[in-house]
């Protein structure tokens, strides 16, 4: 894929999550959804919609920043799993998904794509939860 | 996490796959689910069910894996999406699924994690499928 010159973020992803910051390839962004602490990992890159469509730096960057995002948002959720997950045909452009998984949520034991509609945060708590990604990744 | 001596691949995943062959870091399994072409990346590693358990050299692994598993897949399959997933839930062992989807598949567009009850491959079908991706993989 190419350089981030003509990158912009799919108007779905802008819609449905707030930004968490820019990690050194992707943007983070937080899920709008309040069934799970949901992050979400988007590469700045245009010109394909699988992780093999990345050079294989993007992809080893990828995976670092997965593997810190992982980290922060287990001890950010105290979470009994995190869920990584690219699934990406409702939205094209490349975007993976990292999620808090608590025992009883709702769509435990299954993975949550597309499990059960969309619930609202009560208010506050998404910011909240915004700006403590923020601080535990070191992003503003 | 530990090397490979102790290593030992979970019960459910020897029941509902076959063994497709060793890469590098992990063992590489297609699963009897006949709703989608599914393959399953298992790091021969002990002590931990999370990416970030494993070391960053192992992750790098891991990626690189993923990598080319998911073009040699896409290629098999000529699918419309790769996704790349792990849930870890139901079994606990750390384990990526990458899986062919084509437009109009028992889950499309959805992820298909505990989607849609699984179903039998035609005689013959699955057994194809493997010795395709063994081909593909070099892993004859």
């Amino acid at each position: 894929m190419n350089q981030t010159s003509e990158w912009e973020l799919h108007p779905q992803l802008v819609r449905e999550t707030l930004t968490v910051g820019d990690l050194p390839l992707s943007r983070l962004l937080a899920s709008k959804d309040g069934n799970y602490p949901w992050l979400m990992l988007v590469p700045r890159r245009v010109g394909g919609n699988e992780i093999f469509d990345l050079s294989p730096a993007d992809q080893a960057t990828l995976m670092t920043e997965i593997a810190q995002v992982s980290k922060a948002l287990k001890r950010l959720t105290a979470c009994d799993k995190i869920n990584v997950g690219n699934v990406g045909i409702v939205v094209p452009q490349l975007h993976v998904h990292v999620v808090a998984r608590h025992r009883g949520d709702a769509a435990w034991p299954r993975g949550m794509w597309g499990a059960v509609p969309p619930k609202n945060y009560e208010p506050g708590v998404l910011e909240k939860f915004v700006e403590d990604a923020r601080k535990a990744l070191g992003l503003g």
